[in-house]
């Protein structure tokens, strides 16, 4: 019998990695993406000493040819893609007047374009079997555009508006489609070293726990398809929005 | 050591009782309301024949004298509310012209302004305890006007915006407050009734299983601190919206 | 032939008095109301003095019976109502924890209910002549909860979707409903005399100018109905939001 | 002295036209731009006809060197822009499964980047004259995913994202940058010749006449500072939604 495959593009050291173990800890076979599959070491590493199992990819998700070839790959030699997510941000502020026409294809192909490649790809072998389940991360850019955020926001705009659709088409399909409103400062290496000032003003449990976050990633591939949830925020208690 | 109790307002056939049966299951004493108490009989012996502790109310949750009592009561007799749930709803259809103030006055006062007595109330006891769960119903209605809604949209978008208030206001303090959008039909005996042909076309869970939507109300309250829902959607996957 | 008649519920020395003379200028008669009559006087003398005609009411908007009877006293006595505004704010701030069930139901009927006799009563006039203008002042309240608003932004989320609903039912019978979302304070001698200090470090025109706003109103009255626009923001260039 | 420029990318038989037009009966330039220059020969007759002055450009509004040498062009040949109009749209609907790349991208060029390099070349021009106004035509689908909107969607969500955040940036600095939704179907003849059966069950003006909606482009234009819209709706008064 083939593995479940839980696929997750975009497997930083923050939510990402902490989605792979999540899923892999369920007995899922993790199966982690980053650009660079050298830096997926570490988290294989914790996912099988935590009795995992897992198989790291290093792709670029903005290429098509990439994507089709990851989801051929995996679906033929480890096992049906159960659940993808798709969580590459490219936060990134830069005023419009300044914007290059570059950063802004990039910051669109990242945030946004990888997700198409990545949702249609997993629902073309989903569909057939009918189940399967499909997450697209989001931030507060996704429903606000602000200051310095005409990439971002549009990126993120946009990935929505797929997700959305998607679940509207796949749903009567079996295929849960959700979002979710990824509001605040996520508790990871990076965070912590560019704004250590802020966070130390901050309440105990005041940074988004990576592995709380995954938690409801979890949640939302069990929920029962007479009540699937397509949005949630989700935000820590003492976050002012 | 007193119960931890999870107080349903409006704990009807459908998602009402199907909250109190979940919390029940999960240690909580389970005190459901409804106007008429004797209407919970079925309820309350399910409860007890699964295991669960249960005590009944009936109140009108749009008196504060009698919400005010009702608290004091069940704090006092029971045990601290560690969860409390707003659940009642109003959902009728009627055009703007033909809408009699009593009918306006009476919608909002039961889909509104009980969920503000019984969020206030309780408020007041957990924010000195520093935790507890405040959950609030919502519908379609909670964010969309449709022909016939005046009032029932009304009142369950100033119920969202009160839900969002709260958990703006008390978030910090420890308090999670969070609104769901329930989007579809329950499957409940009154929707059987009524609507048995349009259930005849749908397809297998179809309808919004209320155990299942209990389920997610369940998972809210379980949410660590780092990473809260304020808001999310449930519907089934078959729903076209 | 009598004169068509632009009602303005909530005349006050900002926004309402301003519509009120707008509509005059285009002979209008104009009906402002407030709740105390005599505060209307500097309003009419200027309409006079102006060129213009107005007769002042002064009602309390919150009383079926007074609603009632000032609609029918004004269609009977003056002539049929083109346009009604509804404009009573009650934007108090007060903490969840500290509203007393009297402010709470007097702030949703001042900003609501006064909104729902309004509009019923000016349509059941206006649908059977085929034509209408109905319009509801709103706030950035009616879209966001926020700390503080538990009952103004319950008002104004309601009064939003009242506007909605009527807009849905009675739009197709040629009665254009719209409501304005206005983000920021209004230049009045209120709001000059409590921000002295915020004041002086706006920019010229960051007040949002209350016959500015006026003019946006007048447009709406005048879209053809080829073209109509339900719901429009408005704040000054400088406002961040 | 040279004339005050309107520049509408996306100059088509609908909307586009009409703006142009309508700017031009108020004495500004119109510089209507087509991917083909020759189809615009009607367009201009008819401004020139009517006493108006209008320049016709054929270009790809995708290609970042196309656009700058437009704005180069028109700024020191014909004279300032003061308006600038973004009204290219790419309503196509295809199923997510089978959307190609090639498709996805070609839609978010359209009616997405287009809008960004147009934006980001007047906004350069405009700033340092510290005003100019500029407009991005949306549509439901800018709101909301639906059956078949996976592109479409997403490049107008984004679009929205785009305008929000312009008009954050730039309000401040005295550029008016608005977001309209244009919800229904526009009368023009390539929708009288495919929707001929849906038409004619449609009531008087149950399509959205294209000079209406140009009106409200120019009100937006004509707004003082003091109160400006970013976003409005218009739809016909009998569209349902």
């Amino acid at each position: 019998m083939p593995d479940k495959v839980a696929l997750v593009i975009g497997a930083g050291d923050g939510l990402g990695g902490a989605v792979a173990r999540r899923f892999a800890r369920e007995g899922f076979h993790a199966c982690p993406v980053r650009r660079h599959e050298d830096k997926l070491q570490d988290l294989c590493k914790e996912i099988r000493e935590a009795g995992g199992q897992v198989t790291p990819f290093g792709i670029d998700a903005r290429k098509e040819e990439e994507v089709v070839a990851l989801v051929e790959r995996i679906e033929s030699e480890i096992g049906p893609i159960e659940v993808a997510v798709h969580n590459i941000g490219a936060n990134v502020s830069i005023p419009v007047l300044e914007f290059t026409t570059r950063k802004y294809m990039k910051i669109w192909e990242m945030a946004c374009f990888s997700g198409f490649l990545l949702g249609r790809e997993v629902a073309r072998r989903m569909v057939p079997r009918g189940h399967g389940t499909i997450l697209f991360t989001g931030a507060t850019a996704s429903v606000r555009g602000r200051q310095g955020m005409a990439g971002f926001a549009g990126a993120k705009h946009a990935l929505r508006a797929l997700a959305q659709t998607m679940a509207r088409e796949l749903g009567p399909q079996g295929i849960h489609v959700a979002h979710t409103l990824v509001d605040g400062a996520i508790d990871m290496p990076w965070i912590r070293e560019n704004f250590a000032k802020q966070i130390e003003n901050l309440p105990p449990d005041g940074l988004l726990n990576p592995d709380d976050i995954a938690e409801s990633y979890w949640t939302l591939h069990q929920q029962p398809r007479s009540a699937w949830t397509q949005e949630l925020d989700l935000r820590p208690y003492c976050e002012s929005w």
